[in-house]
């Protein structure tokens, strides 16, 4: 398969790697606005050629969309109506506006929604890495809306890349992935400007720094390019995720105050209850 | 040395393993109330023999407290009275009140106040590893009370088990765990909590966990025997640093709201400067 990546990212530069280490992508074209990121990626060998992505599509089977969700919105209209008998795909954290924008498309029967939740809190080519995908889901959208051709296809590329495929609707995918995933992130990220404001002297943070908070913060060096975009998109499903969160902080002070330690106790005993749900993975 | 570890945890039990490892120990007497836990020590070679603390301290160069912050309030000050020229130490996450608890007793000299940091959210014998401690910061206490020869040789143990060497005072030290670890755990108990009351179906959990939210919500797993002493013993720097943890979580919800996205660019910015600070360990 002849393959168009656009956006050279942590994502999109992961998943040239093992498409071609993986032998399902025979030649690989990266397209990039960012000239460091083309260049690191081409002269890395990560991609095989820089085009820009109205010059690549006719030379591709399938175009990876893989920009922050406020850049799909704009250009995958563009893309679809730009496609002959390609395929395009796009590996946004967020679908239901997606799927809004194209859901009347001519091309609509061309385009797979999928959501491979992978990462990590770096970004950009130098970041790109084998295995990243390796055991992961992959959130397929609204696939009775893709033609069986292209779900084929693109389901095989994600099996390539060692993905556990999973079909949702999109408007329940945003649901589920602000529970899961988004507001781990502003958790993440309000722990960093908490530390950051009490903790006047850094060397403390870094001296005392251990295993514990590196795990809780780390998604806090994520970047606004991508979140941003993902939070206003999902304003409303992390709104009530993020409520819920602060009540439940707002438990733990209330706890604290009264110095209860058996309903302390009881808090952590029910919060233990995600070691079964996570540890049967 | 001949070393008593009172409390054969994760902690405890790791520390066994190393010391003995790294040639520090050359004998170690395990004590453990709870008898499933002696028991497991002793079979897995954690331990060379299974006594109660008031039969092992006579036969011991070193005594290291293991327990939970609770249980050492209680059976410290009781070492002390019991101690010749043996030198103790303890592991707790707090340090304020064994501080007040020990101040004005005779063997004072012989104790060595010690926080190494370090650990996992599991716990328990069968959780005990080699390597725990390596590179980690142990923060010593009120070094100014102990005697030489017992920092200096409380100091060397930490240094066998490849660990940077701080010292602070206790109340500054609560202080500043409170905003480096304590918080920390609370952000992911309550993101577990929230996790499992909204998201109704575990499938999806175990389905849509990716990398991101197990590193936050790893803490949760975390055992409510060791965790609601300490936030209970530090319940007011604890409370402080969860008030800002709120504040700045409800001025997410605020720039949501109000969808500025130039806002949340500025938050995520701020965030950021974590890696900075964390990277350069």
């Amino acid at each position: 398969m002849k393959i168009t990546i656009v956006g050279l990212g942590l994502i999109g530069g992961s998943m040239a790697i093992d498409l071609k280490k993986r032998k399902f992508a025979s030649y690989i074209i990266g397209v990039d606005n960012n000239i460091l990121h083309a260049n690191i990626a081409l002269h890395n060998g990560i991609v095989d050629e820089i085009l820009t992505w109205e010059k690549a599509i006719s030379k591709t089977d399938i175009v990876i969309l893989a920009v922050p969700v406020n850049v799909a919105h704009k250009i995958l209209p563009k893309i679809l109506d730009a496609l002959d008998n390609q395929i395009v795909t796009d590996v946004c954290s967020t679908k239901a506006r997606l799927a809004k924008l194209t859901e009347n498309h001519p091309k609509r029967g061309n385009y797979v929604a999928c959501h491979p939740m992978a990462g990590t809190e770096n970004s950009g080519p130098w970041a790109a890495q084998s295995n990243l995908f390796d055991g992961k889901a992959c959130i397929l959208c609204d696939v009775e809306k893709t033609n069986g051709t292209a779900k084929k296809i693109v389901t095989s590329m994600y099996e390539s890349l060692n993905m556990r495929i999973i079909q949702m609707e999109a408007e329940s995918h945003d649901v589920h992935a602000a529970y899961v995933s988004h507001i781990s992130h502003i958790s993440s990220f309000a722990l960093a400007l908490t530390v950051l404001e009490k903790e006047n002297n850094e060397k403390n943070i870094f001296d005392l720094a251990s295993g514990g908070f590196d795990s809780t913060v780390r998604l806090a060096k994520s970047n606004a390019e991508m979140w941003t975009p993902i939070f206003m998109q999902n304003h409303e499903n992390v709104l009530e995720v993020l409520e819920t969160y602060i009540q439940k902080l707002i438990g733990f002070k209330d706890v604290l105050q009264r110095k209860s330690t058996e309903e302390m106790d009881q808090l952590i005993f029910d919060a233990n209850k995600i070691r079964k749900i996570l540890n049967t993975q």
